[in-house]
């Protein structure tokens, strides 16, 4: 059946399953203190333009974001999120669990804008009683969203400087973001990340490796980070296979060539879905395609393509998601085409 | 160089490699929700005898106790733990993160006594102020211990009469677990494990696998135990890939194969050191060897094979460890021994 | 000054600081284990008419808000409270701190009512991806609510069978409890509380006492309860005070009676704005008064009385804050009809 | 019945009763700003010799410790204490409970010494694994210690020594500091604390107040304390009542006066056992007293004055405790020598 459900559901690109399988009974240092993950970090480093930065590499997003969260908040402060941020719904609490509260703002296609953070930090500091509520202390961004928008390169830079304004930390769940470093009209590149940003990872697992996210500190990590990373139980013992997934992954282009099908078999995919009168709800230009479907036709088309139901629509019918991802096949976009 | 260092410095056995690749682009279920997973509890099942048991994947050692750990003890309750337990040094308070006190015991060769462990809960309810105590919960056991000794079956059983009396949930980190069940004289068997405990895990990372260590909880996983690795970070999106690891690990009983490979070679290579006249301290019969060396054996032997320091003796030297895994070739071993 | 600014802002009641004073240097057990804690709880006991209860007395609201919810909630779960409920906002996350989401339903008039929480619990179960999500676990109220209106008692019951339902913990914050009982209308005493949650506070510090609340657990207090207070730093070590205040307050319907005095003065405040034409934003019927005055109302006002901003209000000008408390003087408030 | 069973079983000495109920039904700002914290601080600082120092009133010490333990330490630090440190058993792992794990060393006398300390530290440096364990960020004291007994200003200024070389705050717990100050052979004064340590707390509830500890930053307080308070719910509603009473305690001298007298009661009291040759284990100078006696003549002594048992002693009998707090009658400690 063709499966466009998500970009987690296969193990590797074949250039990763090659490396790993290649390294054959060698034997490697453990906790990421190994040749392969300074190669990767260095390869980062250059894609970033940032030689300066500190970078990790941790197993997954979830875990990722309540540990650079924690490291980056202070006392007493939460996080600023998109209402829909994967840290406000679909993380179990995951920040919560670590004493930090997620401060949640109505997103607007899954976008925080500049506008309703500067009024939220304004209001808060102008609340008299805002010493007994929960202090911003950093803003929690994904690109692309959860909703498969894209923030724009002057879109970060106005948060940037809010949070220089209101003293919060800038952070930037990148989970999927070689999709939208490949989506078109996208403005908003690594080096542009790197220089906006205090914290972002790049994403490996939904991005063509096993599993791995590597996290960028541009102006260098928070103190200790390493035994903060083993305390969260996101220390991996055999780190070299996460160094040597980004280092394959920053080899000759491989990420953004990989991401680059993804988001075409998307397009593709949309137009395919507009050609025929369906709707788009929202519009994205990423590898996920949000389509809005009558119930039977889901019902028809899930007998022979697999996708997920995401929310209601305002108006007929419900929203349903289409991911494409590494390794989706444009012949496979074709035939769900012949489907419609 | 030869490598002693530790059993988690290469990739995975042949067979875990083969599958993963034999996947090709297949696409499956995420968040461990696949039939690999589905396949490879039903095989851990069996071999526990132990068909009601609950089993979850999660990626790593620390990982798993911080987790395990924090959804089987209630509010004010802390873990007994031998004070070279792992969870007491090395895992950086990943229990205290979560609100738990390690409280430790003097170890006998890494192990708790079931004697200390009574007079420490009889004298804790005996002491007046103990409302103003952590109260015990829980005991961890690591089998293996850090210290590559191993617990009798009887002594697990005294253990675990004293869990009943006092009302303590019982843990068992078995990280190495495949190693005691290959050791020379082990008595107690996966079976007993499974019956004598409230939880235990069966390690794979330091046992063949890339990653992955298998959750047991015999009589039923605590309430939204899903939900709860989620909440830590330890639910892997591609967990197919840890259900595949395993239900590879436990077909055709390559979980005890690979293990007892890796106990032999430590067998032979403790003989070789004693034989030319070396001491063990402490002796242990599983995969991981200390043997006592002077500074300037260390210094000469270091050249050619690596190991690592492991602390101090009482007496002439120091301590170093050699650790054989399931990939140390015989060879290996008898080439170290010519270095002697 | 005439002073409406809370109920909070004076000693106590003469009846407790004649008790406090007649102690003399006698000497009492620390802790709560002295003769006054118990003969208070006999006395709330027989007031809830609920003989099995056990009861503890904390220091403050916020406190026991925290150290009550982290003891009745599992993990992975989070509290259902409304927007406007004070964990949601003015805890400075006290609640998150412990590791546990507050999970806002928008409150009516500051209340929760029965159909959107069935909406959500219902919504939740049938959210396929719930279990990444955090579990409603609790469910907080206030009576009366931060915008002093009030649950009666066929809400309260409605509420209850849905927690019932949908597996939930009913915890009620009844900081200013005693306002609620003595108000106007109000259907919902004591027992009904005691026979419809699991647990609820009786507070002192804004019903006279000079601080501490009493905590009921009509069924039983969570395991290790008097721990985890200390756990919380909410034991207090002279706590023969706390229990020797309560006792005070359930003799001879003392409670009530000084709930009486702050419930007719704000009654009368009301009757004397709105006679003179002022809108009430919400209207209630306890011990808060919630005033719509123009900016040039208010600061005229404030010369001569001292009271406090609350918010914008849908119209002309804003809502101020008017609180009688225990020892509001009826004449005071006659003054401050003669201001307007 | 005599009793010197604590400090803290009776109400709160005169001159503080006196204050609370002259305030009458005067209106006073809440959670602590008001005129009578802001004159406690002033008072406070000049007893200090601190002018720039910050100072918050919380409510207990427990409280206490948590509070400002969890604001000074960074992530993945824990706090080193003595085995005997009341946050090291008697707290019931609040310190844990916020996510810091206590460093036990073993005390002399209740006492860390700075050899060990700096032993510690060393090794910690030293061992390969440190990344791995938790880090030491803060030392935590007691003057006097929970055996009674004290530091001299030259053991505080090694162990300052140490904590700036290696990193560490230095906090010192003043549950019952006022008893060291007036003790005989004291030389560390309140401006030696406040120069060498980077926050203490002047005892309240077992000096003569209520209830209060007041906790002094002497080089500014951590980001958002007040928050912070807020967030572990240690912020009083009342908090003037706080302020009233460190005002009342810092006037005329009277916060030493009252343990000048506590002193001098147990010096005598240890003096008239001593004299009948009684064994005091340890010795101390302080308010408390540990007085070594059989079975039987505990026995007998318990039928007419109250005291407690404290422990095991190495030789014949247990050791008992015996605490003189600021009001005990100096006529009464000779009414306890009689009975023996």
């Amino acid at each position: 059946m063709l499966s466009f459900v998500n970009d987690y559901s296969e193990t590797a690109c074949p250039e990763i399953l090659q490396r790993i399988c290649g390294l054959g009974d060698s034997k490697t240092n453990g906790y990421g203190e190994d040749p392969y993950s300074e190669s990767a970090k260095e390869k980062i480093r250059r894609a970033i333009d940032c030689p300066e930065a500190d970078i990790y590499f941790l197993v997954g997003g979830t875990q990722t974001n309540a540990t650079v969260l924690d490291a980056i908040l202070g006392k007493a402060e939460g996080v600023i999120a998109a209402d829909s941020g994967h840290i406000s719904i679909h993380e179990a609490g995951a920040v919560e669990l670590l004493g930090h509260k997620v401060l949640t703002l109505p997103g607007k296609d899954g976008k925080i804008d500049a506008e309703s953070l500067e009024t939220y930090c304004t209001e808060f500091l102008a609340e008299p009683t805002h010493d007994h509520m929960v202090w911003p202390g950093a803003v929690y961004l994904s690109q692309p969203t959860e909703l498969g928008t894209l923030y724009t390169k002057s879109e970060l830079q106005k948060i940037r400087e809010l949070c220089l304004r209101f003293d919060l930390k800038l952070y930037l769940d990148g989970a999927r973001l070689g999709y939208a470093l490949a989506s078109e009209g996208n403005d908003l590149f690594l080096p542009d990340v790197a220089r906006l940003t205090d914290a972002f990872y790049i994403g490996g697992t939904k991005q063509g490796a096993l599993m791995g996210e590597a996290v960028v500190f541009p102006s260098g990590a928070p103190k200790h980070f390493f035994s903060v990373m083993k305390q969260h139980g996101a220390l991996l013992a055999k780190g070299f296979l996460l160094g040597l997934q980004f280092d394959t992954l920053f080899t000759d282009g491989l990420y953004v060539k990989l991401s680059k099908n993804a988001v075409a078999c998307a397009k593709r995919l949309r137009d395919i879905f507009t050609g025929k009168g369906y709707r788009l709800s929202p519009a994205t230009v990423s590898n996920q395609s949000f389509i809005v479907l009558t119930d039977a036709e889901a019902e028809e088309l899930s007998q022979k393509a697999a996708f997920s139901y995401w929310g209601p629509y305002d108006g007929e019918g419900s929203v349903y998601r289409f991911v494409c991802g590494v390794t989706t096949k444009p012949e496979d976009v074709e035939k769900l085409g012949g489907l419609l």
